[in-house]
């Protein structure tokens, strides 16, 4: 089977749903940043520093693609076959700046999205950022984005200074997510200052492993804290398939309920759910970075085929043939369909 | 199917292989520590202070059956149906203790553990503790537990004040259980100092979470820093299914040889064979905690049924029903032979 673009010629369209983006202006900044030295954060110094540091064919590859939002884009998704993008704010977006700089910053991406999707109805969706470091505010920018710019969901790249959405200072982002019934896109980027040392020391801190440890805790922190009972309609997506959780389901579980009985932490209470009933009942997860057969297919078992969707990752890991290698999935038509455009269909409202 | 302990009315003998025990002097001087406070580490102070500390039905239960070797741990495998138990040292185990006393402690664990093997020698078999802070007396120590005391291994739990196995200065360690033909057992313990930070504010830097994420990241750090190509009969145990790195293989494959190629880091330079080639053919992975029929059957899968031993993990997850989920997953009786006995028979050299 080719890639080929046109959904006509399959039973189904192609949705890719983690796919990035950055406005010439955040990356303006986060060069400023690192010329001058005004982030002393570890993961953004290495990762941000590499990026912009290195002229490679890679980082030239990548950062030019991160701010297309037109033709070039386009073809590489016609190439790939790809129908229909799902686009965020890159990491780690506007979570490393100041607070004005962030508020300011995710209105501009989210202006850029929008203009760009009005443009290419047929092929872009976006999702919402925002700056995490003002809650207020960035409540009202995902009703903005939700009633006025018609995007499709929230984007969050990880922590924000080291701070986890566990904290209750952060749930009105919950609160206005389930209120207009959009869901949140938690999106890796590298490892907070207090645990990223020995990631970092050896080239782990990134997509290789780094990215995985600190999503999938800040998924955990999100469930102990109680934060599916306080809000349980709220939509969770997750890529790199859970960052590894639907591994885990079994040992959460058996975890989770010896620590709440030997009450051993303040932070750990009682909630409603086993921690795999979250997973399984309020997260969905991409297959972003994992083109493999063994995996998705283990999650869809664990999960239910209804939790599993299609991503790419573009700009970072455009690999066509990873295409390919989702379709040749030991899958139904139908179950393909559900997999590459159903399922995002409904986690996103398209 | 009754979890009876004699293995002759099975085809097979029930070896479980990642077993904890612990001497009353080393129980003794983690108190002390923790009493006295002379001890900073973060993790330990979390662990071992609460187990210390808390004098619950649980704490009790688990510290009466680590520092016994004789009837009331023979007459729990007997109610679970275990026929052998390989035994190693408990974690943090000798590695939070200044080097004079670890090494002391080693030697005194391994005298106590010898003790009671060649009192029971159809049902205990042993791992050698060492003392990682001095790498040659760890070397020699590997050589009389192997040649004196008749140890099947090595076991070492996770790093030792917050330094990892891949420092060439531990590699003495390597090579003497190479050249003994011994495997190391790499058992988890809490964070590092440097990676625990936002783990242990969430109450998830033990067996919940963080034990798996400082224990992948200690192999990949092993594996990375060509410690395999150096030593390449080195034989290396994880638990807990391999603390989730097989649902990795292939992301680990993609972003090494992307990381490598970008020569992003000193630390990650060209190794000889792909991650998930070394995590195929020099390492193994035993069950311990996940006693879980989805897990262990991809683990099965994408590495292969040499590959995954049967383990409990007693006294902390004595629960005998898990050995009726390992006897019900959908195996053949060799298949199950391989699991529970052959596979643990071979890599320890039984």
């Amino acid at each position: 089977m080719t890639n080929q673009a046109a959904g006509a010629a399959r039973a189904y369209l192609r949705i890719a749903t983690e796919e990035a983006f950055a406005p010439p202006e955040l990356i303006s900044m986060w060069r400023d940043m690192i010329d001058h030295g005004t982030c002393d954060d570890p993961g953004f110094v290495s990762m941000v520093g590499f990026y912009t540091a290195a002229r490679t064919e890679r980082t030239r590859f990548v950062f030019e693609r991160l701010q297309d939002l037109g033709d070039l884009r386009l073809a590489d998704m016609d190439a790939a076959g790809i129908d229909r993008q799902i686009i965020s704010l890159t990491a780690p977006g506007t979570q490393i700046l100041d607070t004005a700089d962030a508020v300011t910053m995710a209105r501009l991406a989210n202006d850029q999205l929008a203009e760009a999707c009005r443009a290419h109805p047929d092929r872009f969706s976006g999702l919402t950022a925002i700056a995490p470091q003002d809650p207020g505010s960035a409540a009202a920018e995902i009703e903005r984005g939700r009633r006025e710019l018609g995007f499709h969901g929230v984007i969050i790249n990880a922590h924000t200074h080291g701070e986890y959405l566990d904290d209750p200072k952060f749930w009105p982002i919950f609160e206005a997510a389930e209120a207009l019934d959009t869901p949140i896109y938690l999106h890796p980027s590298t490892p907070s200052r207090n645990m990223i040392g020995p990631l970092l020391e050896a080239g782990l801190d990134g997509a290789i492993y780094g990215f995985a440890v600190d999503t999938g805790m800040h998924v955990l922190r999100i469930i102990t804290a109680g934060v599916f009972d306080r809000f349980p309609s709220l939509r969770l997506v997750v890529g790199h398939l859970g960052e590894a959780l639907p591994f885990w389901l079994y040992r959460l579980d058996y975890m989770h309920a010896a620590t709440v009985r030997a009450r051993r932490y303040a932070t750990m209470k009682p909630i409603q759910r086993k921690p795999s009933e979250y997973l399984r009942e309020n997260v969905w997860i991409t297959s972003s970075g994992v083109a493999w057969a063994p995996a998705i297919m283990f999650c869809r078992e664990v999960l239910g085929p209804d939790r599993v969707l299609y991503a790419m990752d573009y700009p970072y890991q455009y690999v066509p043939d990873e295409v390919t290698a989702h379709e040749n999935l030991p899958l139904t038509v139908e179950e393909k369909a559900d997999l590459f455009q159903r399922n995002a269909q409904r986690v996103f409202c398209l």
